[in-house]
C-alpha cells in the first residue's frame, strides 16, 4: 500500500468534505476522537450564540424563547437515528455513570426475585463501579455484580440474572459484541439488557430497536463530538415507560415541574429520566455538534471506518520496526470498532513521543496504545503520515528520551 | 424616598463598579438573578478560550495542559470562602438533585436505626422529590420523609430522625432559616444536617463551618452567575470524609481513575463525591464567573442586598396603586434573603406585562411574583425605575391585556 493509493481514496471519499465542518489543529493527526471528539465549527458558533445572545441578552426568557427547556429531547432526537431508536425513547442528561444508576436501579426493581447484574471483566470501570455502588446501597440480596470473562458471558445468563449490562465496543480492545444475539439470549431467560454505547454511538451503526434492547446509555463527547464532558444520553424502550420508576426523581423529570407540587409524579415517557437542571451551554454545544450527522449514512461511515483501520494495519504490518507493537484489537473487521489497540511495555512513553511528533493516540494502563479513527475528519493519507511518524518513534527509540517518561495526571 | 436619594446611594456604593463586570441587556432591570444570574464578561471570554483554544486546538491534551481534571476542585475553592467552608470540603459536580441523592443516601447509611428525613413543606420541590425517590428505592424502613410546617420543624427533631434537610433561604418567600440554631438543635438529637444553599450562596454570608453543618448543596446558576444549568456544588464537613460512602460511585470519584481498576475505591476526601466526567465547558464558565467574587466582602454585599430590598419595599409602600400586591416575604430584614415576593391573583400576567415593559421578575405558581435583587449588578436607582413601571402596569391594569395571559412552558 502506497501513499498514492491513499490520496486516491481521499479523492473518491464521499465523506471527505465532512472534515471541513471541524476545527482541527495544524500539523496534527488526531487519533483520539474516541476519547474526545474534535470541535465542530457549528459548536463553536452555537456556544457564542447561547452565551452572548441567549444568556447574556435574553436571560431567563430564553428557557421559553430559545426553547432551552426542550433541549434534552431535541438533542436526543438527533442521536436517536444514529443508534436505531424510534422517536421518544432517548433523552440527553447527566453523565453515563448517573444514567447507569437510574437504569440499573429501575431495572432491578422490575425484576422481582432476581438480583444479579452480569457484566464483563474489562468493561469500562465506571460501569462496574456503579453496580458496586448499588450493591453497597441496596445490599447483596437486591444487587450482586457478576463480572465474568468474555467467554463466560453466555453461560452466565441464568434465570437468577436481573440485568445484563455490557459495553457494545470495548474501550481497550475495540471488540464489538453481537448485540442482537446477546440481547436475545438474555431475554430468553427473562433478563433485561442494558447496552453502553460509549464507543459505538457515532462510530458505527447501532440498531437498538431492531435488537430489541431494553436500555442503553452513551457518551456525548467521543464520536458525537459534543465537547469535553458533554452530557450523556439514555435510551429506554417505550414498552418499559409505564412500568419503570427511576430513583433520581428530580424536578426536571416531574410531569409538571413548574407547578411546584410537593409530591413527585414522573413525567410520562422518556422525560421521567431527567433529574436536575441540565447545563444548557453544554447541551447546546452537543446539539450543534450533531448537525454534522444530519446527512450521514451510518453504514457509509462504518465503511470508511473499517477502511481506515484496515489501511493503518496494513501499513503497520509492512514495517518491521513496528513488530514490537502487539495488536490486541480483533483482526476480523466485523467485530472491530473504530479503533486499533496495541500493547508495548513502553506504551506510555511511546504515546508521549507520538504526541510530541504530531500524532495523537492515547494510553490506557498498563500497557496499551489506543488509536481511534474518526471517519468524519480523518483522511486516508493521514494513515500514511501517522505510520511514518510511528516508525520514526519506534526505530529511533525516541520514546526512551527522559521527557516522555514523566506521567501526567490524566493518562 | 426620592430618585435623588437613590442616585446618591449609587454614587457612594462601594460595589458600584462590579456592574461593569457583567454583560447586561439595554433598557432592562433584571430582577431575576435568583433564577438565572447575568453573564459575567469573564465567562464570555473564558468560554471562547475553552472551546476554541483548549478543545479546538489542544484537544485531549487539555485535561493535563489546561488542568481540566482539577476544575471540580479549583472551582470549588472559589466557592468555599463564600459559604464559610475551610479548604477541601467543597466540590463542584452534577446538579443539586443528584448531589442531594449522594448526601442523603450516604447520611442515612451513617445513621443506623434511624430512617426519618425531616424537611419543610414549601421547600423547593426537587429536595422533597429526591427524598421520595430514595424512599421508593430503599423502602420506608430505611427512609421516610417527614415534611412539616415551618413552625413544627423544631418539635419534629426527635431521636428517630436521621437527617434534617432544609433550604437556607426559601425559594418562594425568601425567608432565612437560623442555620446555627437549627443545626445545633438537630445535632443535639444526633441528627445530621444538610443545607440547600440554592438561594444563599453568593447572595448573603453563609457560615457552614461556624454553624458546624454536616452537609450542604448549592446552585451555580443563581447568585453565582455560572450560566444556565451550571454545575452545582456539594459540601461535606471533613470530619465525615472517612466514614462516608456515597452510592453514585463513578470513575471520577475513584482514588485512581486512570488505573482502570475494576473494584471501586473511593478517592480520599471530598473527591469521592465526583461521579461521571463533568462538563468542562459548563464548569469553566462557572469558574470564570466566580472571579467576580474574588475581592467581595460578603457582609458588604449583604448590606447592599438589604438596602436594595428595603428601598424597593419603601417605594412600593408609597404607592397606593401597589396595595393589591401582598408581601409574603418577611418584613424583618434579618430573616429575609435577597428577594421580595408578593401575591396577586393575576401574578402570572403581571409578570409578563412587567417583562414586556423592561422589568424582569419571575412567577412562581400559583400566585407569586418574585423579585430577586443581585447587589453585584443592580443599582439603587433601578429600584425607582422598577417601581415606576410596576405602578404603570398595576394602575393601568396592563396585565389584563390578552397577550399577557398566555402561559409559556417555563413560568
Amino acid at each position: 500500500m502506497q501513499l498514492s493509493d491513499l490520496t486516491q481514496r481521499d479523492e473518491q471519499d464521499p465523506l471527505a468534505s465532512k472534515r471541513m465542518q471541524f476545527e482541527l489543529p495544524q500539523d496534527t493527526i488526531y487519533l483520539d476522537g474516541n476519547s474526545l471528539g474534535a470541535l465542530p465549527k457549528a459548536s463553536a458558533k452555537r456556544v457564542q450564540e447561547v452565551v452572548s445572545q441567549q444568556w447574556g441578552n435574553d436571560l431567563i426568557s430564553s428557557w421559553n424563547k430559545h426553547q432551552w427547556i426542550e433541549l434534552p429531547l431535541e438533542t436526543a432526537e438527533k442521536i436517536a437515528p444514529l443508534i436505531g431508536a424510534a422517536k421518544d425513547q432517548v433523552i440527553v442528561c447527566d453523565s453515563i455513570s448517573v444514567n447507569l444508576f437510574k437504569l440499573l436501579t429501575a431495572a432491578l426493581a422490575m425484576q422481582t426475585g432476581r438480583n444479579i447484574v452480569v457484566s464483563e471483566q474489562g468493561n469500562f470501570p465506571t460501569d462496574l463501579y456503579m453496580v458496586q455502588g448499588i450493591e453497597a446501597l441496596l445490599g447483596e440480596q437486591r444487587c450482586t455484580l457478576n463480572s465474568v470473562a468474555t467467554a463466560d458471558i453466555e453461560s452466565a445468563l441464568t434465570e437468577e440474572v436481573a440485568v445484563l449490562m455490557l459495553t457494545h465496543v470495548n474501550f481497550k480492545t475495540g471488540r464489538i459484541h453481537d448485540m442482537q444475539r446477546l440481547t436475545r439470549l438474555a431475554q430468553d431467560k427473562g433478563i433485561l439488557v442494558l447496552w453502553d454505547l460509549a464507543h459505538s454511538a457515532g462510530a458505527l451503526p447501532v440498531e437498538l430497536d431492531k435488537c430489541n434492547a431494553d436500555f442503553a446509555v452513551g457518551c456525548g463527547y467521543k464520536y458525537l463530538n459534543g465537547g469535553p464532558g458533554a452530557p450523556a444520553f439514555l435510551y429506554a424502550a417505550s414498552r418499559h415507560h409505564d412500568a419503570i420508576r427511576q430513583p433520581l426523581s428530580g424536578w426536571m423529570g416531574h410531569t409538571s415541574p413548574f407547578a411546584f407540587d410537593e409530591a413527585y409524579q414522573p413525567a410520562p415517557g422518556i422525560k421521567q429520566f431527567l433529574t436536575g437542571t441540565p447545563s444548557v451551554i453544554a447541551m447546546a454545544v452537543l446539539d450543534a455538534a450533531l448537525e454534522v450527522f444530519t446527512d450521514i449514512d451510518m453504514y457509509q461511515l462504518r465503511e470508511k471506518s473499517v477502511a481506515l483501520t484496515d489501511s493503518f494495519l496494513t501499513l503497520k504490518e509492512q514495517q518491521a520496526a513496528l513488530d514490537e507493537l502487539q495488536l490486541i484489537s480483533p483482526v476480523d473487521t466485523s467485530v472491530r470498532g473504530s479503533q486499533l489497540s496495541f500493547t508495548h511495555q513502553n506504551a506510555y512513553a511511546i504515546c508521549q513521543a507520538l504526541i510530541d511528533h504530531g500524532v495523537v493516540p492515547d494510553f490506557r494502563a498498563p500497557d496499551i496504545i489506543r488509536f481511534g479513527f474518526t471517519p468524519l475528519y480523518l483522511r486516508y493519507q493521514d494513515m500514511h503520515t501517522a505510520i511514518e511518524i510511528l516508525v520514526k518513534v519506534m526505530s529511533e527509540k525516541l520514546y526512551l528520551q527522559q521527557q516522555y517518561q514523566v506521567k501526567a495526571a490524566v493518562t
